[in-house]
């Protein structure tokens, strides 16, 4: 019984697989969680429901009990764990993250069931997209690029203040300026917001435009200062990937240094 | 008394907390400037001014109410700084740069009061925004930014110059070739200067756009030059940011080796 | 008889000429390559192809003969290579890339003849352009800036991972919001997908554009999380190239140092 | 009468100035420069040529009078360089390139004076922005950036390739799929190549947007590697700037150590 358990265990748990990567079972649930997103994106597109109602309904239970029996075998191979050992130890597994990321992404198919508000069900249809957060078990790979954004957070966070300041000044110079003549489209700071985050981002709809004179002078440095706006992050991104790319390879590639200042700096 | 005022002055001077960081009463400051701003922001917009047109003029009361206690408590604290000593001393202090700002941060209030053209009135609300500087006050963050550009401040003016040129040219090319056509975007050089940012910068609004066969042409070549236009500040900026950061990082990891050449560049 | 096909073989293949370069045959072939490309391109326009048609069918036909010549000038020449030797040498040339893809280049001409259909022989006029593709024996350049990208394979497959999640959860959310105002274009998911790329890669063409408080609002920041989709590659592309210079520096400037660890770096 | 032509040169000619800099003379030649380009760009429009018709000709007029006196004080000034003395060095220097270029900023006034035709006209006014060109004798400058954009040349040829197959491909799918259903802007891939411009240099104008499904799958992908034709010479030019930086730190930091390798180096 309990040969069986530690097998179940080492296929499912990610940590348990030697040698990194992924086994075999998680591989055919990964698959499995990335061709159910793949529906629940089809079936929103109701020239697609029309036609293939039926196989839309049937992937949907089929996906659910998929999901239900990773569920219950998650739940049982945790004994292996020392921490959720035991009715009780379940009990905990029932309320840690990731079982209930497991039992979100099997509710959505009961809900949808029930709503014929039209605006509750695209809503619940949503909730069959955050079954991709599943994937988050099995990915170690985050890390490294959030490890960057975080080592430069005091910076992006200084760019983002400055952008926020742009924008609030741009959207508010427009607003005295074009209230005027588009009362629509500038007739309070917030709707100014829409053409100021717009051109700020070089998006440029162009859905709502300045008419006046002094009003495209003024745009016309805003869509100057929006190449600021790329280019700082631009650049503090860079120099992150730069010098994570460095400190990796310093780390990796000259091992032989075991001094004290090598060990505090790769700390 | 003195024990008190000086109280009040470790509690209201940045530069007197230690450790860095704000005091409490500071960040209470701070946090009614981000609320006040909101809310000056949120009344330009009818509908809200409409519904909610009592909470506005009673938060408003509120808000002059906090700063100028806050002016007076900063005046009476003042005399803790031996240059703002005595009489004399607090009307130097009412000519300082901060005292000047804090004292803007409450007349708008009179002034919107006794607007009754709509113009007035919209700029005098925009008054209101710039109480937002009043953050500058606990804001040392800005400098390492500011630093990084300084230090590049040449190569940016060139590519500025660059850019200046791009658009004189693109705008003046166009002007020669579409002006018959669309004598209304493109009847001059100024007005050709307005497609020629959109264009540039890659925002794009296409409310102006050429139509004739060799416009066409030359606004593509536009185009692709406005990715250099994007390109080059963001590469510069890319460089400075790394720079600082690895100087940042020699001064705080190698400290061991006080050479004068060390000395000289960290300066 | 073999001297000529010496002489031959040393003209035409790229590898048997000394010191780089190519030899003045190819360069003539490279040149004709890029006319009949560019003749292709033209050859499209209806405006063109009325006024020069009996200079397209003339240039087109001395393009296939051209083509026809170099063809059965490689195949002999091939003999000099020992894989080539002899007629079953000769049958396996026949079935190498490089003389598919000549082969390739010579049918379009018999494939437009007889097509009447107005898709299929737009489709053959693009086949021409494959032609390009025969440039692709010539060079080594590409290289270079594809081992800098592979280098950094994990990182942008991660950027690309995390914009494929922007993409899908703005599309849902502006699906949720604006699917009952705009039902042709924000009706589904994969509808609303066409506003999203548009808006996450800054190109913002307007055609499509969120129009309820709470569509914009989720829009505005959708534009915003698109500068660090647009900030992120080029962060890492930036970091991929200075690494890619620093090494060849390394590797060319300081060739005194043979120890291992250098040697391993290089390799 | 050689101390006057001394005096004189010591004041024209920029290279002749100790310290760097300019000299007092043209740095107002230069500011005159600005100015003259100035009225060029306003005077093109219509409604301030109506208002200050009389100004601008007069402004006209002083700036040839000035343009023509510095061409004379050069021509004179000349004879101080081994180069031009005495009258065949003076026709010598006449067919020098500066000269050359001030004689080209004198011309447009006479020419725009005999101008009926309106094209023409245009285009004589436009050629007194060329006057700007007359600043490129002072400037030193761009050579830091020319020659940082030079150090990459190879890299930067490769991902302008890169760019123009992207174009190439991108216009001609669009052409097979779109040509039926909007013949004006996508029957030929010469007319569709608009489209591609605009979106992959991000900017979008929106004037022209598939409209098939199939087309906007396609368009899709093509907005997409727009990010990677922005980022990729941004990523080039941001190792570039980066480098260039380094090398010169390098150069002024240690001079002590000239030893074969760094002088190489530095060459």
């Amino acid at each position: 019984m309990n040969r069986w358990r530690a097998t179940l265990y080492r296929h499912l748990e990610p940590r348990a697989k030697e040698g990194g990567g992924l086994s075999r079972v998680n591989r055919l649930i990964a698959s499995v969680i990335v061709v159910a997103a793949l529906f629940a994106i089809l079936e929103t597109e109701e020239a697609l429901r029309v036609q293939g109602g039926t196989l839309f309904i049937v992937a949907e239970v089929i996906f659910v009990v998929i999901f239900s029996i990773e569920y219950l075998a998650r739940l049982y191979a945790a004994g292996e764990d020392v921490r959720y050992r035991g009715v009780i130890g379940r009990i905990r597994y029932l309320f840690s993250f990731w079982a209930i990321i497991d039992l979100l992404a099997i509710l959505p198919f009961f809900l949808t069931a029930g709503a014929h508000n039209a605006f509750l069900l695209r809503l619940f249809r949503l909730l069959r997209l955050l079954r991709l957060s599943k994937l988050g078990r099995f990915s170690k790979a985050w890390d490294l690029v959030a490890e960057s954004i975080a080592n430069r957070k005091y910076e992006l966070a200084l760019s983002m203040g400055l952008a926020a300041l742009l924008l609030l000044f741009s959207s508010s110079f427009l607003y005295v300026l074009e209230a005027e003549h588009q009362p629509e489209a500038f007739g309070s700071i917030p709707r100014a917001l829409w053409w100021s985050i717009a051109t700020l981002t070089t998006v440029g709809y162009g859905d709502v435009v300045p008419i006046t004179v002094l009003g495209k002078i003024f745009a016309g440095f805003t869509a100057l200062a929006g190449i600021g706006m790329i280019a700082m992050p631009t650049g503090i991104l860079a120099a992150a990937f730069s010098d994570a790319m460095r400190k990796h390879k310093t780390q990796s590639a000259s091992p032989k240094q075991p001094d004290p200042t090598t060990a505090n700096r790769s700390g």
